[in-house]
């Protein structure tokens, strides 16, 4: 076994000496982090993951000369909790994520959100987060980049296009949600997707009383290289006031010279994406539908057999992965000489923990971390980018004790009452038992709610996994907060700070 | 505010500098990390943590040079969430804990057990997790330093020993408790803790059968300078063979040249620890008491007012502080002009969370600080030290977003149920709402048992957070495993690997 571990770290040594040591093309280079697949957990330092000395590999990899791309991979929802459940179905309590269990640097991060006279909200919704990290500015839940006082606050994506960069804001949700609509959008509530909720929700934003307009609005005007999601449904309401009053969200789209595409074959076909003509793709109505599906977990659930995920039917070939996204994206934005800045969320983690669901939460995270690998890959022939990958807050989904009937039946006894409360007693959330890469039964526990018609799970507040390669990211490493992450691509970049 | 964030950066900069420049005392040096005090969370940067550059301090900190000292922390059950409870509640979401915030190299590991065919078991105990950092080697729940075969398998305080070195094992537990164990014993089941028990529960290792002993036994035999914690009851059992039969393991102590002190005046007088003779603090016949108390969590309590935490009174001035036995143990072992690896377990950060006390878990993770603040202030002045601080497996203490009795309104309405229905769906396992140093509603949920008597909160399988400093610190960087620590540390002080 000593011997794997050795070999795991010439693997790792042979990447990243490569990744200090100039520009060339090193496609050839062994992956950075060898899954282990042959070790022997039982053994003696059969479940180690490290090297002889980290310390070297870190090193090699911190270096002070700028970056001139960013990727930023957010995993919504995407906890320490919720990587170690899908790591422990997909690739094994021993085995690791290809890249998001690569990252050479890594540190946590705080991410409560601000009430709107400046106390502590110990859990943050995504809005707020993303603000966080898009701006530099704590802010309320609900908040899109807009400070508590409601002031706008600019944004990572237009500090990077105001530099002459090119811009990318990628999601699997409607591109109107809170992640991708803080990089592109200043409204008082997440809810203003189009004029319609705008007159309601944020009427200080919207156009016929001298604002920016809804969410969507203020995407087209923002003006990003790229934009792919779901929430085609939004563009098809009208605008209140301005240039094009009364017509769809569509055709003003089309009229402000963005191409749209609907499919993967039309992704494929796209050649280009500029500020003569931003490239809009719109995969789905709503949000995008997830890789895998499965039952969702139940009250007692702990108690049934172990399923598997399956693929999910309503994904067909006609809808592009996060993977291909991002792949596609990087081609388009490349080809500007000043870099470029992209954003990327795998919302679904967090939309499916909501859900109680851990087949379509671990899918999604599988998913995020093929994306987080076409990254990778591109940072280490492009020694120039800097790749972060972390979440906006954590969420509900826990790994806990599998447990028996005879458990069950051993606590009942214990405490002199009978098999059903002792039953209910235990996991009294809802919790669903997966069976995985190791074969062994997962058990997953959704502990904020028993009834989803009531309350869907929640978020919860701990703090974070944040990860780095490349220029700047050992930024990460230790304790920072969300808006730390603001300063450290602002930094990276050499970008202005406001 | 940016001028704050750039103080900042210098406090960390001159101390890791400090740090690595040289051997001479910085008693004067600033504190590792400036806890924001004076920051306004929703200002622009307002709330971040980390300085311009912390690539540079990272690299300054990095040293390949061998560590004399070790001192390894471990707080039971202290994951990410439960730091992030303590956190907010003693210091502030927004500020940061004196030692636990300040390291400037931290990284997440995974610490699945094994069932004994060598499966993964999610879902680690104390003893199966301890045995993996103190071996290298992973094993079934409950084992003690063996093998899933019932191997022994040496302890890093063994190799440390053997090395010559001076060795402290140290926590608020009873001493034959899992944690402070797997450092001086070989059993198969964590229950050993005397004579009795083993007789029963781990017959091949009983004594009269030809085994070395039980816990109590085997950790006079192992002969550690210093051990430290609860566990006197025990010491009462009656030795079944061997040179001491018929005996109490606490006259077997005295016998075999143990120096034995139970009150804080006694262990302040005690001048010297060494192979000769040999210190045991047993300061509680079983675990020592907790720092702080409080309201334990019920079903239904995160709509009860906000508490606060009060002082425990079972803690009397008789009982040494964790911080006071790490101090006198650096002060004791220190002499050793080989050095000293030292391990110190916060152990009631789990038990208390395991009875769903936030107050309790709360408290001893401010102990747990404290006793980190000890042994960063001795590494800074003697920087052949490595200290490392990480928690042995997750807990089941969430933070959940605050809730009223109108927000439960809103839910009945929306899901035309009853108020009674809504209260019991949301957070059905137990709760508290505690009111801290930020004057906000803070709101914690167990959500694996909803009542105490048939089951305890149980252990849970997040990735934690592992931070470390000093020369070899930088292993602790990225994705690892709890065995990598063992490695980690046999490395860092240069002793054989079994």
């Amino acid at each position: 076994m000593i011997r794997m571990r050795y070999l795991v770290t010439a693997a790792i040594a042979g990447v990243l000496l490569a990744g200090c040591s100039g520009g060339t093309n090193d496609q050839g280079a062994p992956p950075l982090l060898d899954p282990m697949a042959t070790g022997t957990l039982s053994e003696h330092g059969g479940a180690t993951r490290a090297g002889d000395n980290r310390a070297q590999l870190i090193a090699d990899s911190i270096r002070n000369s700028g970056a001139r791309n960013v990727i930023l991979l957010i995993g919504d929802g995407m906890g320490d909790s919720e990587i170690t459940v899908a790591r422990n179905y997909a690739r094994g309590a021993g085995g690791a994520f290809a890249a998001l269990d690569a990252f050479p640097l890594t540190g946590q991060y705080t991410h409560y959100s601000l009430t709107k006279d400046g106390k502590p909200s110990y859990v943050t919704d995504s809005a707020a987060s993303g603000s966080a990290w898009a701006t530099g500015t704590k802010t309320y839940n609900g908040a899109i980049s807009v400070d508590i006082a409601g002031h706008d606050q600019k944004t990572l994506l237009q500090l990077a296009k105001e530099a002459g960069k090119a811009t990318g804001d990628i999601s699997t949700a409607e591109v109107q949600d809170a992640t991708p609509a803080v990089q592109v959008a200043h409204v008082a509530s997440r809810r203003c997707y189009g004029p319609e909720e705008t007159s309601a929700k944020c009427p200080t934003n919207a156009l016929e009383h001298g604002g920016a307009g809804s969410i969507t609005e203020q995407l087209l005007t923002t003006r990003a290289d790229l934009v792919f999601g779901g929430g085609a449904k939004t563009f098809q309401q009208v605008a209140k006031a301005g240039d094009h009053q009364g017509k769809t969200l569509e055709v003003q789209a089309k009229e402000r010279g963005f191409h749209i595409v609907r499919t993967a074959d039309e992704l494929a076909a796209t050649t280009a994406a500029s500020q003569d003509a931003p490239l809009l793709g719109l995969f789905a109505d709503g949000n995008m539908p997830t890789r895998w599906t499965g039952p969702v977990a139940s009250r007692g659930g702990y108690l049934e057999p172990a399923v598997e995920c399956t693929d999910n039917a309503a994904r067909s070939a006609a809808v592009p992965t996060l993977a291909t996204m991002i792949k596609k994206s990087i081609e388009l934005l490349g080809h500007n000489e000043n870099g470029f800045f992209l954003q990327v969320e795998g919302a679904s983690i967090d939309k499916q923990d909501h859900a109680a669901n851990p087949c379509g939460q671990i899918g999604e995270t599988v998913d995020l971390d093929e994306a987080a690998q076409v990254a990778l890959d591109f940072a280490r022939q492009n020694k120039d980018t800097l790749v972060i990958v972390t979440a906006d807050h954590a969420h509900s989904s826990q790994v806990v004790e599998s447990m028996t009937a005879q458990d069950v039946q051993a606590a009942a006894d214990e405490a002199k009452v009978s098999w059903p409360i002792a039953r209910d007693a235990i996991y009294p959330g809802l919790t669903r038992v997966l069976r995985g890469k190791d074969g062994a039964p997962l058990t997953v526990s959704y502990g904020t709610s028993d009834n989803l018609d009531v309350l869907d799970q929640g978020h919860t507040g701990s703090q974070l996994r944040i990860a780095g390669y490349g220029p700047g990211a050992a930024n990460v490493v230790g304790l920072s907060d969300q808006t730390d992450l603001f300063f450290t691509i602002v930094r990276a970049l050499g970008l202005s700070e406001r």
